[in-house]
């Protein structure tokens, strides 16, 4: 099977633990370790958020002040190279030697004209009180939504609409490599209407596209089998925090596009999920990075078909 | 013919231009157009250097006080993201749209006993007055090194022993795309002795390869025709700075291996030109990256053979 594994955030980070070198690198560990079998048993792209680590960019940019911060796709682009290059170290320490690895560049093309730029959803950098949130809003202009008891910073989030270099990721596919691409949403860029050489020239655009509507896309254009939106919770649950909360070992678009789930901590998971599903007739699984494998036999996480 | 070009920092950022993102764009899209026309002549590998980025994210990171500033191996990473994204941008904007680019991640392992780890030498950063050097060397223990009439910043410089994913690299060429890779030296990555499937653990390490000496190797392992080592001056000069100063246009290893220029401003850049001509035969040439195309004709720069 080709498959593409969508490394949630919270597989590279957990909630509320500092932002060192030392936890990112433990975690791309153990998230690698997971996902090594994977590679050994399917074709495997490996795509990333990067939420907590542009945020922390963001904030070291501004907190230098002899030359300003950098707009979000440098930044994000920066995340790229160093989440993908843990994740590449890691996994290729976890896999035989002759395997190839490599890490590609993603840019995504977005509509400047996209409602997110009017409308900041997106999540980044580390969580804060409401006082700090405050004081931040104020100094910088930015802006915060509550999440959970805490405050975070939230950014532009437009939709992924075409996703440059996918013939570079199939050659390297085709070739037996395990392909680490798309991070952090990949790197928002927009045409322009000045001519160039390649048609109207591309520029980039401050904005965080979120990674679970980039993996489906990627995975879309790439004829995947199976897209794997993996996190640290072992599946999407009904009547989640009440007494009757269940997980759904099997769903079809239909049966998930209810409201509760779209609005809830899952919904861009599930809304990802349905997306893959009804474009392509493949399956999507949501669920552990730690049962990663079992997920994708159909014995583990939730399994979303277009019927059951 | 097989060419790797290696775009030293002057390239990308003039000394002493403030680091903005406005700046590295901008230098990025001037060296990109002056690119173009050599990546529809040739199979084009571009390398870069990252020494003024690379410095600033490690300021970045001391100056934002809630998490450590995170070690070398992942700044570079960083960093090989940031500017591998804009001279993939601009590259790509500057060619037909039909022309294939990838940017990879690049591994260079080192020797963790290379006598470098004790002596830094490889300048980062922005250039400091002596005062501001003093400070920063008391506060932060980094070691500082006088450059011209200024100060920098200077980090340990390991030879560079074993490329990684050169086979990617070699994929993606046979496929006709321009592929950007090894930026900022590579990624400086060494063994341990711990056990693991790809046999002993790979880790990243505190240092920042010279870019020249990298893009040497790589393209040694390429079996590349040429490496071009571009920067903002025309040539190798003999007698800089006297009345008698001339560019020279062609030389062996042999004639270059005096110590004028093995000490001098072009020494790094010297040095591995003469490295690769020894090791392979093939041509080497230095000079103004605006005129690539013509130093790879020969007609411009200066051209390092093994004979004349």
């Amino acid at each position: 099977m080709r498959v593409v594994v969508a490394l949630g955030g919270n597989a590279l980070l957990r909630r509320g633990e500092p932002l060192t070198a030392e936890n990112q690198r433990a975690n791309a560990r153990a998230a690698c370790e997971a996902l090594a079998p994977v590679a050994l048993e399917h074709e495997l792209v490996v795509s990333h958020g990067n939420g907590p680590q542009v945020g922390l960019l963001a904030l070291q940019g501004e907190a230098y002040k002899d030359v300003p911060g950098y707009p979000l796709d440098m930044l994000g682009a920066q995340t790229d190279g160093m989440i993908g290059y843990l994740i590449q170290q890691e996994l290729g320490n976890a896999l035989p030697f002759e395997k190839h690895l490599a890490t590609l560049l993603t840019q995504i093309e977005v509509d400047p004209d996209d409602p997110a730029f009017q409308n900041p959803t997106k999540p980044i950098g580390p969580i804060y009180t409401a006082e700090e949130a405050e004081k931040l809003a104020a100094d910088k202009g930015w802006a915060f939504k509550p999440d959970g008891d805490s405050m975070r910073r939230v950014v532009p989030s437009p939709r992924p609409k075409r996703i440059f270099g996918v013939e570079t990721v199939e050659v390297l596919l085709q070739d037996g490599a395990v392909v680490i691409c798309a991070g952090g949403g990949g790197i928002p860029v927009m045409y322009t209407d000045e001519p160039v050489p390649a048609g109207r020239r591309l520029i980039g655009i401050e904005a965080v596209i979120d990674k679970d509507l980039a993996s489906a896309l990627l995975a879309a254009d790439l004829k995947a089998d199976a897209l794997a939106i993996v996190t640290d919770v072992d599946g999407v649950y009904a009547d989640w925090g009440t007494p009757d909360q269940r997980k759904i070992d099997g769903a079809t678009p239909e049966e998930l596009s209810g409201s509760e789930f779209a609005e809830g901590s899952k919904g861009p998971k599930v809304n990802a999920a349905c997306q893959f599903v009804e474009q392509t007739g493949g399956s999507a699984v949501i669920g552990s990075i730690t049962e990663t494998q079992a997920m994708l036999r159909g014995e583990a996480g939730t399994t979303v078909t277009r019927a059951r």
